[in-house]
C-alpha cells in the first residue's frame, strides 16, 4: 500500500497490536443498501432495542442489581453464565453506536448501554471479581468449580464488551472494569513456580482471545502472556481430561476438532490471535491444520458446526446428520471469528469462503426475518411427523431461551459486520465479502453496487486512490464459483485467479470502475461419498445460498416423499413477496409411492418389493434459501432431496 | 388343549391372573443346550455371581445399610432410582435359582440373595415407604418430585424382585416388603375425589406393570386398580406435559410412541397387563397400533429403539441414525417385556418375530461375550476417527455404569428367558422361538434339537402328549424366512403358514418327530426409503441374526470407505475359532477411492470430480454377528454398508 495513508480504518472487533505477523489487516466497510443493510436494520432497530427488556425479564439486570446491593430477591436463572447475555448486549449495541452515533436511535441506545453499564460497575467486587452466580448463589466460592463455573468465560466476554464499548465510544468505564477483573485473574492464574496460586483453566474457553484484544487495546503485554498460558494449558489434564472441555489434547498435537464445538472454536480463535500477536509457527499451523480437518470432515453444508447435541459435540469425521444436526447458532459465530482471524494471519481466501457461506446459511438462519425470535440450533432437516414442543433446542424459532447465549451473540455479529468483509496490506485492498456500500482502507475508498446474493453484477467504483502509484485491488473469486467475469472500463481483464483472488492491479484513478460478474446459476450439489447421512440426495445452491424445501410451499402430502429429479433443469424465480423477498429455485420431481408394507420397513433387496418405490405424480419442488426457513407455519424442512 | 393337565408351567415373569383375557397362556421351555443356553450359563457362573460385588463397590448395598442404620457415611451415587440395580439383581438371581435350585453355585446364590433381602428388608421405613436417596439425601421428602424422583420406579423394580423371589423360592420375606410399599403407594396415590392425598404419577413408568404382577401373585385387585389410574394419569400434563415423561398424550390416543423410549415401553407393559386382566378393548388397540406404529417406523434393524442421545428418545418417524442410535440396552429388554404381553394379549406370530431380532442382536449385545463388560447404547456404526474415551454412553465395553441400569436388567432377562419362548392355549402348544431344550404345557412335552440360529434344522420330538386326542403343535415361521419345510415322519407335512403361524394338527404319540427347516441363505437387507440414513446401503442378514462389518477383520484402511458388491453371492464361513463360534458371512466389495479434495467436501453433482468415486482394489468383507461386535480391540464397526 502506498504511503498516503489518510484514514486509518475504524476499529472493530479485531485490532491487530503493533507487532503483529498478520498477512492482512482489516479494513472496514461502510454498508449502505442491500441485503446485509436490511437484516442489520432489523437488528438495530428491532432486535437490540428489545434486548434490554428481554434481559429484565429474565432476570439477567435483576441478578446485577442483587450483586450490586441494589435490589433484594432471589438470583434468578439457571446457569452460571447469565451475565454474559449482558455483556454480549453490550457489546453488540456498542457496535451499533458505532456504525450511527448521532441518529436519534443512537441516543436512546447509548443512553441504555450507559445504564447497564453502571449496573455491570455497580456489581463488580473491589478487587475486580465480578460473576453474579457465584457472588450470589454460591457463597463467594471463586475458582472453585472451572471445568463447570464459566468464571473466566464470563470475564472473556465482559472483556470484549468493553473493548468494543471503548472502540464505538471513547469511553473508559467498562474498559476499566474489565482491566480490574483482567488484573484479578491474573493475579490468580498462573503456571506451576509463578508464585500464583491457580494453575488452570476454564471449561469454557473465550476469555483467550478476549485477553489478546485487551492487550491490543491497552498495550499491556502481561495479558497477551496469560492468554499465551491459557490456550497451552488446555490438554493436560486440568479439566479432567474431556474433548468436551477442550482438555483431552493439546491444540498443537490435535489433529481435529473435537469436542463442544463452541469451546473448540472459541479456543481456536484465540490461539490464531496468539499466533497473529507472537508469530509462534506451531500454533499457526495448528490452526490451519485443524481448520482444514474441520471443513473436510466436520462442517454441514450451510457452515453449520456441532453434529449432534448430545454435549454439542463435534461428531466423527463425516458424522454429518441433518435431522439432529445441531448446529447451534453460536458455533456458527465462532466460526465465522475463527476464519476471520485465520483469513488476516495467513491472506489465504478459503477462510472468507467459509465466512460467505457460513454468514448467508448457519448463521443466518439464526435469527427470524422479524428480528424477533431465534434458532439454537439449526438442523438440516426437519421430518414429517416431527413433535415439537419448543424450547431451546428446538426446531421451532423462540422468543428468548433459557439458555440465552445465541440471540445476543447474532446482534453483535450483525452489528460489527463490517469490520469482517475487506482487508488491507501493503498492496493494496482485499475485498473478501460483496456487499453494497464503501470500502476503506488507507488512501483508498471503493464504492460498491450490488444485489448480491440475488443478482451476480458487483460494480465497483475507485472513488479515493493515491495518486499516479499503483495498487492491488484483490477480489474474492467465491469457490463455489464456476464462472465468473471482470470488465474494467470497456475491457474484460485479462488476469488469472491465484488461491481465490482476482489480483487487478493498476495505478486507479477516482471513477474507475470495475464491474464483476458472478455467475449465479442454480446448481445441485453432492457430498464426499463417506458423509453418509447424504448418500443418494443433492442439495441445491445458488451463488452462496443453500436452499431448502418447506412443507408450506409443497401442500399435499410430506416432504419425505418428495424425490428430486436430477436430470431436468433448475429454473429461478424471483419472488419478492415471499419470505421479505428471496430468489427460489424452481426444480423437478415427483411424490414416490412407498408399497404398503404391514409393519417391518426392511425387506430383501432382491425382492420385488424392495425393487424400489415406484415413481408417483409429478410435483414441482420449489426451494426457498435455508436461511428464511422457519419463519411460516411449523412444517417439515430439507436440504438435501433425494434422487430416488 | 385336551383337558389332561398335568404339570402347571412354572411361572415367569408374567403370570395371567384368573380372569385373564389373554388369547396365549405362558408356557415354559428347559433350555439345556446350544446358543442361549451357553450365553445363559455365562450369565450364570460370570455376571449375576460379580453381582453383589460391583453394588458394594458402586454404593448401591452401603445405601441400603446406611438407610437401615447399620452404617455410617455418605450416600453413594449419583441418582435417586439406585436401589433399582439391587433390585433387578435380586430378581435376576430369583429366576436363576428357579432354575437350577440345587447346584453349588444355587446354594452360593441363594445366601447372598437372602442376605440382600434382609438388607432391603431393613432399609424399608416403618409405614412401607423404602428409597435410600430420598430417606438419606432428601430428608425423606417424599413424593415432591415427582418428574424426576424415581420413588414409584424404584417400587416397581422392588416389586418385580419380589414376585421373582416369591415364584422362585416360595419365600416371603420380599414379597412383604414389596406388599408394604405397594400399600404405601397405594394409600397415598389417587384420582383426585378418592381422599388420597397426591394425584400423580412418576416420571418414569414401571410401577405399572409391576403392579398387574403383584394383583396376579396376591390376588389383591387394588394393586390392579391403581396400576389402572396410573397408566390411566398420563398424559394429562401432571408432569408439565413433556413427552420425556409420557405426558404428552394419554396411550389412549397417542399415534405413535414418542419421548424416552424406555419409559414409553415400560408403560406400554404395564397397559398390555391391564388389556389382559381387565379386557380392556381401547388399551389393547392402543397397544396394537402403537406397536405397529413403533415397528413400522421407529425401530433399528437391531430391534433398537430410542434414535438419539437427547433424551434417551424415540425420534420421528423414520429417524433412525446408524452412528449415533440410542438403542439403549434398556430398551431393547422394554420391548421384548411388552411385545411378549402383546403376543400373550393377541395370539398374533408378529410379536415374536421382533422378540426374535431384538434377542439376537439388539439385546445381546448389551453384554459382552464374557459376561464381564456392557454396553449401555448399542449403535449401528461406529466411524472411523471415532475417539471414544469410554463411559456409559460410548460405544465401548464398561465393566459396570455410573447408571447401572443395564447390566442387572441384561442379567434379568437372561436368567428368566425361557419363560419368553412358547405358550399354550386350548388348541396346544406354540414354539415361539427355537432353542434346544424341552418345551413343556399342562399334559405335553415337545424336546427340540437344534443348532440354530447357525443351522437351521429343528428336531422336535414328542415326548409326553395326552391319549388319542388331537392337540395342535404351532411353529412360528418368522418373518425374515423365506424358505422352509417341516417333516412329519416320513412325510412333508401339508400346511399353510397362517399370519406366521405353521399349526400341525393331529393325534400326537411320544416319539413323533417333526423337523423344521429354516433356509437360512444369507440375505442382503434394504430400508424403506424414507429410511434416510441408509439410503444406498444394504445390511447383511442371516436367519434371525444382523450381521456388521468391524475393523478388526479389515485390516489395511477404514471401514467407511469399503463398498459392497450387491451383484455377488454371499458365502457362509463357520468359525469356530471366532468371537466363541460364529458363522460368518463373507461379501465381494472394493476400497473406495475418494478424488483428494483440498478443504471442501461438497461438489457439484455435474463435474467429473463428482462423477463418483474410482472403484479401487477388491476387497473380501467379511461379516460377523452384530451381537458378538466389540469384543476385540477398538475399532470402527458398520451394519449398513454401501452400495457404491
Amino acid at each position: 500500500m502506498p504511503s498516503t495513508r489518510s484514514t486509518p480504518p475504524a476499529p472493530g472487533p479485531v485490532r491487530l497490536g503493533p507487532e503483529a505477523q498478520a498477512a492482512l489487516r482489516p479494513a472496514a466497510v461502510g454498508i449502505d443498501t442491500g441485503f446485509w443493510h436490511h437484516r442489520r436494520t432489523t437488528n438495530a432497530h428491532v432486535s437490540l432495542p428489545q434486548g434490554p427488556g428481554l434481559l429484565e425479564s429474565a432476570g439477567n439486570l435483576h441478578n446485577l442489581r442483587l450483586a450490586a446491593g441494589a435490589a433484594e430477591g432471589e438470583f434468578r436463572g439457571a446457569y452460571p453464565f447469565v451475565d454474559t447475555d449482558v455483556y454480549k448486549w453490550l457489546e453488540a449495541a456498542s457496535w451499533q453506536l458505532a456504525q450511527a452515533p448521532d441518529d436519534d436511535l443512537a441516543a436512546e441506545l447509548a443512553a441504555e448501554v450507559s445504564r447497564i453499564v453502571d449496573l455491570v460497575a455497580a456489581a463488580q467486587q473491589p478487587d475486580g471479581y465480578l460473576n453474579t452466580w457465584f457472588q450470589l448463589v454460591k457463597d463467594g466460592q471463586r475458582y472453585q468449580d472451572l471445568r463447570w463455573g464459566h468464571e473466566l468465560y464470563c470475564a472473556g466476554h465482559l472483556i470484549q464488551a468493553a473493548v468494543a464499548h471503548h472502540r464505538a465510544t471513547g469511553r473508559r468505564e467498562l474498559l476499566d472494569v474489565a482491566v480490574r477483573f483482567a488484573d484479578q485473574v491474573d493475579s490468580v492464574f498462573g503456571p506451576p513456580g509463578s508464585g500464583k496460586p491457580i494453575d488452570g483453566v476454564d471449561g469454557h474457553p473465550e476469555v483467550e482471545t478476549a485477553l489478546v484484544e485487551l492487550y491490543r487495546e491497552t498495550g499491556e503485554r502481561r495479558y497477551l502472556e496469560l492468554a499465551g498460558y491459557f490456550v497451552d494449558r488446555y490438554g493436560h489434564g486440568l479439566l479432567g481430561g474431556e474433548a468436551y472441555c477442550q482438555d483431552r489434547v493439546p491444540l498443537r498435537e490435535a489433529t481435529n476438532v473435537e469436542g463442544h464445538a463452541v469451546r473448540q472454536l472459541y479456543l481456536l480463535a484465540g490461539a490464531a490471535d496468539l499466533a497473529t500477536e507472537t508469530g509462534d509457527a506451531e500454533l499457526r499451523a495448528a490452526g490451519e491444520r485443524l481448520w482444514r480437518a474441520m471443513t473436510a470432515t466436520k462442517t454441514h453444508l450451510t457452515g453449520g458446526l456441532g453434529a449432534h447435541h448430545d454435549e454439542e459435540d463435534f461428531g466423527d469425521p463425516y458424522e454429518l446428520p441433518n435431522e439432529r444436526a445441531y448446529c447451534e447458532t453460536c458455533a456458527a459465530i465462532a466460526s465465522v471469528q475463527w476464519s476471520w482471524r485465520m483469513a488476516l494471519l495467513t491472506g489465504e481466501a478459503r477462510y472468507s469462503d467459509l465466512i460467505e457461506r457460513t454468514l448467508y446459511n448457519g448463521f443466518l438462519a439464526g435469527v427470524s426475518l422479524d428480528g424477533e425470535r431465534w434458532l439454537y440450533v439449526n438442523p438440516l432437516q426437519v421430518r414429517d411427523g416431527h413433535t415439537d414442543t419448543g424450547g431451546d433446542q428446538s426446531a421451532r424459532r423462540t422468543r428468548w431461551f433459557r439458555c440465552a447465549c445465541c440471540p445476543p451473540n447474532v446482534m453483535r455479529l450483525l452489528a460489527s459486520l463490517e469490520h469482517y468483509l475487506a482487508s488491507t496490506d501493503d498492496t493494496g485492498l482485499q475485498i473478501h465479502q460483496y456487499v453494497a456500500g464503501r470500502y476503506t482502507a488507507e488512501g483508498v475508498a471503493v464504492r460498491a453496487e450490488t444485489e448480491y446474493p440475488w443478482h451476480g453484477t458487483v460494480r465497483l467504483t475507485v472513488e479515493e486512490s493515491p495518486v499516479d502509484r499503483p495498487w492491488t485491488l484483490s477480489l474474492r473469486v467465491p469457490q463455489w464459483c464456476r464462472d465468473f467475469r471482470v470488465r474494467c472500463g470497456e475491457q474484460t481483464y485479462d488476469t488469472a485467479v491465484s488461491d481465490g483472488w482476482l489480483r487487478l492491479e493498476r495505478t486507479w484513478a477516482p471513477g474507475d470502475e470495475v464491474v464483476l460478474e458472478l455467475g449465479l446459476e442454480p446448481r445441485l450439489t453432492a457430498a464426499d461419498p463417506r458423509v453418509d447421512a447424504v448418500r443418494g440426495c443433492a442439495a441445491i445452491e445458488r451463488g452462496p445460498l443453500v436452499y431448502c424445501l418447506e412443507q408450506a410451499d409443497h401442500p399435499g402430502g410430506g416432504l419425505d416423499d418428495l424425490v428430486l429429479d436430477p436430470t431436468r433443469p433448475l429454473a429461478v424465480k424471483h419472488r419478492p413477496d415471499l419470505l421479505g423477498g428471496v430468489t427460489t429455485v424452481v426444480a423437478a420431481g415427483h411424490r414416490r409411492t412407498v408399497p404398503e408394507r404391514d409393519w417391518w420397513p426392511y425387506t430383501p433387496t432382491d425382492t420385488a418389493q424392495a425393487a424400489g418405490p415406484a415413481a408417483g405424480d409429478p410435483v414441482e419442488l420449489t426451494a426457498v434459501p435455508y436461511y428464511a426457513w422457519a419463519n411460516r407455519e411449523d412444517g417439515s424442512m430439507r436440504v438435501w432431496l433425494p434422487l430416488s
